[in-house]
């Protein structure tokens, strides 16, 4: 199991690391609106995943290697669309967000962290199926680490 | 590449085939919400990777194998995500949502529809590397045809 999700990860990544994606205005209201609600779409996604993954880390729920295991799998695939789904600037236009202008402003930046989002989750994907509880959770922390550093650069408070 | 794609799928439905989820109610108006939160995050990227998709092979939109390669793997990513973002019925709480109940009670229909999306986007993973452009356009077609035979039975008109 381990060495095939590892397998998956590396090949994902192969196909899919032409995903970076030069940031373009929206066009019209309705355009950003579409591209917001994606946006949305995928940190929702992402945000669900993780949220679950935090509460195992700080024992709020209890502890579940396949969970683990899934949820990492799944902030791994999501990592690499989020470049794509982050391509449409939206601040000409009035849309629900707290995404800062810099997603698309200093977007060199904003894709490291998305890369750094990438190479944390397969590292906890590696871990899941480790049956080492404590190197997972230290696995999990470093997912949130990059989700909390992309946060306080690229998101309102 | 074609072997590669091949293969991740296969692992990835080895290791998500577990994902069968049984409908369980909602426990609050937030929990709904939350639920149908996802459940839409789920569907809107769905939506997104499809339509390109066919508009590709309806002529609107320039033909880009290398585009039907990424969105037809995020699908296939997507569609073994569905059971558990679904898993929630919400029914009994007012959520903004075109869900119809039968996606809860009658679950074995419902996940049955899910698989031939996997299925489908397999097959259109394979074909996108294939060169041939009416039999990937033909691929796109099986992919919207389980979209669209899902919802006529499980999604409000």
């Amino acid at each position: 199991m381990k060495l095939a999700s590892t397998k998956i990860i590396t090949v994902c990544a192969l196909i899919l690391a032409t995903n970076s994606a030069i940031a373009t205005p929206a066009t019209s209201e309705k355009h950003a609106n579409k591209a917001n609600e994606l946006r949305h779409a995928v940190f929702t996604m992402l945000g669900a995943n993780m949220g679950a993954l935090g509460a195992m880390a700080k024992g709020k729920i209890p502890f579940d290697a396949k969970v683990v295991e899934k949820n990492s799998i799944r902030i791994n695939q999501l990592s690499f669309m989020i470049a794509d789904y982050t391509s449409t600037d939206t601040s000409a236009y009035k849309v629900d967000t707290t995404a800062l202008p810099d997603v698309w402003t200093k977007r060199e930046a904003f894709e490291k962290r998305i890369n750094d989002l990438t190479i944390a989750s397969e590292k906890l994907v590696k871990a899941s199926t480790s049956g080492d509880e404590s190197a997972i959770k230290a696995a999990i922390g470093g997912v949130g680490k990059t989700c909390g550093g992309c946060h306080d650069n690229f998101r309102e408070e």
